[in-house]
Formats: C-alpha cells, structure tokens, sequence
C-alpha cells in the first residue's frame, strides 16, 4: 500500500540491539547489510505505537482544531485532534474516543481517509487519518492531568486561507492528512468539502 | 509558522537527560512540569538534523520519484527525493545537490513550498519542501555506498491516480509536502500545476 517498489532488495539484519525501551518508545540500533553488500552499524529506528488523527467538520462549516504546547518544537501550536492508537482498540474507536475527550465533539458520519507510515526510514509507525462530517459538541472535554490543551471551532475558509498564505503551519503528518482529504474530495465529490477537492 | 497558540503556556523543563546520542540522532529524556502543575517523567524528544524533500516534474508531465528500501517500515517504497539538511549548507542548496546525486536531475526553476515541524510532539527537526519545474536529466545519479536506490520518471497524472485510488501512499512528511504543492498550485495559478491545484 506504501509503495509498490519491486526491485530494491531489503537489507539484511544482522544484529539489533535496544539502546533504550520503556512504555513510550523504543530505541533499536541495528547492523544491517545493504543489497550492494555494505554493511551500516548502527541503523536507528524508533518504534512506538501508532498514531491517529482527524479532520472534524461541523454542519455550519468550521473545522474543529486543538491548541497544545507541544515539546518537541518547543512551542504552542494549533492542530488536527489527534492521539496514540493503543491496541487492542480499533483505530476509528480511539480517534472517536480521543476527539471527544479532548474536544467534546461527536460525529455519526465518519470516514477513513487512508493510513501511511509515519516516517518510513526511521520510524515503524503508522497513522490512520479519519473524516468526520456534521460533526456537533455534545460534551465537554474530558482531559486526563498530562494534558493541558484548547479545543477551538474555526471556520474552515479562515484556516484554509490561513494556511495557503502560511500564516498557520501543519507539522508532518497533519499536512499529510490534509492531502488525504484534498484526494478524498476529489474523489467524493462530496459538497461538503468543495473547498478542499478544487 | 507552525501555529498561533496564545493560550497554552510552555512546560518548564526540570531536568534533561541524554540515554543516547551519536551522529545520527540523539534520544532526550526530559522531566517537565506542566502549567497544571503536573510533573511528567520521562518526556522523550529525539533530536534529528532536518529534512530536505522535493516535488520534481519535468517539462513533459512526469515528476521525478526514488524507489528505495525503507528500514522503519522494513519494506521498499517509492517516495519523493529527500535528504538530510547537513547545516550550514543552506536547505535549497542541500536539495539540489541531492537530487542531482540521488536521480541525475536537475532544474533551473525552484519554488520553496514551506518548512514545517517533522513531529512537533516528539522530533525538533524540520522538514523543507521544495518544488522543482522544467527538471530534466544531466547526468547519471552518482550514489554513495551506503545508498541502494533507483530512480524513476513516473506520468505525474498516473502518480496522483495511484494516490487518489490507494495504489500507492506517501508516508508523513511527504504527503505533507504534496499539501504544500496543492495550496502553491491554488495560490500560484501556474498552469503546469493545473493537476493539483483543482
């Protein structure tokens, strides 16, 4: 589904070994020999669990977005709601689950838009992005003590033209999702989303 | 760029800790105080130099793609021309350079789409995308020995097909950079672009 690459060996893993592991992540540094018969030590890659996101569209056309410091980038931004995929639950359950407790809002029109790898070089993740029509506050958000975050309801022009002019910026996966959506659109033809499918 | 968040303060950082760091990347092991007051222990950061990827279409109507085996997601994929941005060179140079090495191509037209974060969450890395028009081939791609890759010229029309049905799925960042592409093609109005920004 990533690709469709075909004559391109894989590498051989030699050895492998965990630098660090704990519930949040793990960091495994392989030996590995290339198809050419170079051998590279170490190889890095992070495994964590996968991720999932959604673009939340309500009836009178907003999209619901999330503002949180997030460590990383050292900053507060705004953001698609989004959240960790811990199996054994479904990836939609947990995006429903995730954008009702951070947002309040509640969808009954939902859409998977497709699910990629997170960073194929590096990272052994993936990230299942979802569409939700006519979504509608029901709730309150419900956050756990790790999370300080702002649910914003935005109108969907503003954020569009927002990040057309760069004025608002979507870090890695997000924009991904967005281009998923853009595909979607075109291929629906939904009404709803003509502002994203033209 | 990345966001407009007023709202949400920053987490104060207690402690830092290193458990691991090479050339290639380092794992950084923060505790943080939260402005709920909460203290999480630990909150992992990976620290990475930052990416480089390019949308590269010739005058013909094909873009420029890599098959290559990917070792996160332990298969091989096809995805856009990317590097790492070894600073201080700047990051456009950094592409062109790649590009030239990694698929022989060239252009004389470039156009900067952006730079996001590559995971605001956990990575402090960028990602800086880059359109390249008019891209024709002079040389043949020169590879270092620790590269196995081939590279392809692909009908841009067929490409965005196999996106569009599923056949093919471009992983985070790089799903990210074709967002990018879409709203230049709307904002811009060139008519090379015509397939994307419609």
């Amino acid at each position: 589904m990533t690709g469709d690459g075909k004559a391109i060996a894989p590498w051989e893993v030699l050895d492998s070994t965990y630098n660090y592991r704990d519930r949040w992540l793990a960091l495994r540094s392989d030996t590995v020999r290339l198809p050419n018969g170079r051998v590279l030590t170490p190889f890095h890659v992070i495994e964590q669990p996968d991720w999932v996101t959604v673009i939340a569209l309500t009836r009178d056309g907003s999209i619901v977005l999330v503002e949180e410091y997030r460590h990383g980038a050292r900053q507060t931004v705004i953001e698609l709601p989004s959240g960790i995929h811990d199996k054994p639950e479904a990836p939609l359950a947990a995006m429903q689950r995730e954008l009702r407790e951070e947002t309040g809002f509640a969808s009954d029109d939902w859409h998977p838009l497709g699910s990629f790898f997170a960073n194929a070089p590096r990272l052994n993740n993936r990230v299942h992005c979802f569409l939700a029509l006519d979504a509608r506050k029901v709730a309150e958000p419900v956050l756990d003590d790790g999370e300080v975050l702002l649910a914003h309801e935005t109108p969907l022009a503003d954020f569009l033209a927002d990040l057309q002019a760069g004025r608002r910026m979507l870090h890695g996966f997000q924009g991904g999702a967005m281009w998923l959506l853009h595909l979607y659109a075109k291929s629906s033809g939904d009404k709803r989303l003509a502002a994203l499918g033209t």
